[in-house]
């Protein structure tokens, strides 16, 4: 199932996403007198069996829709989460990106956090600060944690994951080198571009062989696959959890692959306002955002 | 004013710090017939001037106390944010600190994170892992930002601060100095004790030489001043707010002055399962916390 935040009108609510439609399931499960919760981070917090129940809700809808359902293209789609607990991204978790700035492979993952604010959604603008000169993309598989994990085994960490969706890792390459510390420079407003949607574990139980590709501008520059991981999903969520109490919500992005911009040859290139970035990964979809500076309006959240 | 969440019996509230009494704001503004928010999150956050409702309550309070006042021996004193949207942290921010371990100063503020779960409160126990072996302290002033802020300007910075606590930036320094991503050193659960008690800006305008001292059973280890910060109070808030919006509950440590363990001459001397940490900083308070091994089972927050 592929779930997604959406907009429509001045409302916002959650569904599930089809080819090219939404089916709303708080809305559907009022008038089907079901039980579900009101937004998407209860739905993936609560201990109810709310999977079951969307999957009860979407076939009586396919009896019984009505005007309910909406179609994709008179929605907005939203970030299917804003207030995670915690934003926590690895880096140099793929051999060739790691291989292409000649870093040595971590043994055990490399962290930083991005904070909530840096959020937007699908389509929504990444803006460039004016004194940012070097901006950079990194397409990255993200896992949402479904439940509270402390100290969890390999074996048993598939079950604390919700479902996966996408974060472009957008990054301040001059800030981040400067500093070296690299949270500075990965945390400006609108620098975690999230979504479309968080396609559930359920239809997602193979995670090690996953397409993963950004293109800018129709130039693709990452393409690489899940299989160049050095931790995989697994192995990220038992270490994590030996470090911290992993919540229900907080999102792990899972490093990006090679391509990245500082690193390319003969030159690096960096993003300029008026791009757009797309990263898709196989099973979950395709996240766009175009680059605008600080003088354009931005859309709101 | 000083504010402090506590636990009485089994209801945690918040009040006022007196001098070794607690005024119940929820509590009394009741039984007054007046409106003040029910949680000190809220009381923050809100845009009402709650800060003279308390102060209007405190007044009555003193003719009409009945038996609502409570003593500071009968309650157990908890952090007084537990789920803050962000903990920034800055790095090199006290000249006698980079000094001690001869870093440059930096020239804009190095950040990180640490994520809510390391919160614990006032005499909570830091949980030191199995695996980490050089366990370290970092007393810190810590910012309570009390208003959305974005691209603020040094003179405009101090009507966004809420008020002042402390922070221990309890650091793995094996983890830390291996990474040299400072976060996931940073990271583990109990990691950022936080308290006694949130003192409110109108009540600590001046921070420019505030004293701040460590002590490890009553060993002084940290011993200096504000004065010492690269950065103060103000153009911290400013040139974080030109990176990402501050929001409302969200901390801010400053930064600790020289006498880490790490940097301890002759030798560095890590803390040990036993050891009781306070830290105090001028017109706040004392923050102390007791090391035990993942052995001794935990209080529970």
């Amino acid at each position: 199932m592929k779930l997604v935040r959406y907009q429509k009108g001045e409302e916002s609510q959650y569904g599930v996403l089809l080819e090219d439609a939404i089916v709303p399931l708080p809305l559907l499960a009022k008038k089907l007198k079901t039980k579900i919760p009101e937004s998407l981070d209860n739905f993936i917090a609560s201990e109810a069996n709310n999977l079951e129940t969307a999957e009860r809700i979407l076939k009586l809808a396919e009896r019984d829709t009505g005007n309910a359902t909406c179609k994709l293209d008179e929605v907005r789609l939203l970030a299917p989460i804003v207030s995670p607990p915690k934003i926590i991204c690895l880096g140099l978790n793929y051999r060739d990106h790691a291989a292409e700035q000649n870093a040595a492979i971590p043994d055990e993952p490399i962290i930083f956090f991005k904070p909530r604010t840096a959020i937007v959604g699908p389509h929504q603008n990444i803006v460039k600060p004016s004194f940012v000169e070097r901006l950079d993309y990194e397409g990255e598989l993200a896992i949402v944690i479904g439940k509270k994990a402390k100290n969890i085994s390999v074996s048993k960490a598939e079950s604390y994951i919700f479902g996966y969706t996408i974060l472009n890792d957008v990054s301040a390459r001059d800030i981040q080198f400067k500093d070296k510390q690299w949270t500075r420079g990965k945390s400006f407003d609108t620098f975690a571009p999230l979504g479309p949607c968080i396609t559930t574990r359920n239809q997602l139980e193979e995670t090690s062989d996953l397409t993963i590709r950004t293109w800018v501008n129709n130039e693709l520059r990452q393409d690489s696959t899940t299989k160049n991981m050095v931790f995989n999903v697994y192995e990220i969520v038992h270490h994590l959890s030996r470090v911290m109490t992993l919540e229900p919500c907080d999102i792990i992005a899972t490093g990006t692959p090679a391509g990245v911009g500082f690193a390319l040859k003969p030159a690096p290139r960096f993003l300029k306002c008026g791009d757009i970035v797309k990263v898709e990964i196989e099973k979950i979809g395709i996240l766009e955002n175009r680059v605008v500076d600080t003088r354009e309006v931005c859309e709101r959240q």
